[in-house]
């Protein structure tokens, strides 16, 4: 790869990066919406905001489909990070659960 | 809502949250491909992996495009997870850099 090629693929690459990161924000947007409606379905039948067996199977999903490169540890990270952040999102919407 | 509503918008979200996180996680590994090409540019080009120019553009591009409902801040602190674990992996395909 002569250094010009690299500075086009380089350049190229962000690019389709960035039209990715669009994509993938709407889609974690999308999920967040759906993870609201579950907390106004969760407030009616009284169960916590948290649920370890649920995120369990959260990463079992993503792991199990998991094609690569990301190693499924990583992967599961970055699931960890974002369902950290949804559920701040859904506390914020009603009372810490008194249990 | 009735508990019979709220037991099923529960169950609905999930299954469709189950399809949009393997969308999720498919964009994610094709994200990394690209950084993973990016990494073998910068080697030729002899830059460091780590570029905090570059990374602020990134946050920029979510941020500026997100519609919500996740706030700007929880977008950029997923963002700022998901570049570190893509950043391990490109370190692990070269030596550190020595500047």
């Amino acid at each position: 790869m002569t250094p010009e090629d690299a500075q086009r693929l380089l350049a190229e690459n962000r690019a389709k990066i960035d039209g990715l990161d669009r994509k993938i924000a709407d889609l974690l947007n999308e999920r967040t919406r759906m993870v609201e409606d579950i907390g106004r379905a969760k407030t009616v039948l009284g169960t916590a905001v948290q649920e370890p067996r649920r995120e369990e199977n959260v990463f079992r999903n993503v792991t199990t489909h998991n094609k690569g490169p990301i190693p499924d540890d990583a992967l599961r990270r970055i699931y960890e990070h974002i369902m950290l952040e949804m559920r701040a999102l859904q506390g914020m919407q009603r009372e810490p659960d008194p249990k």
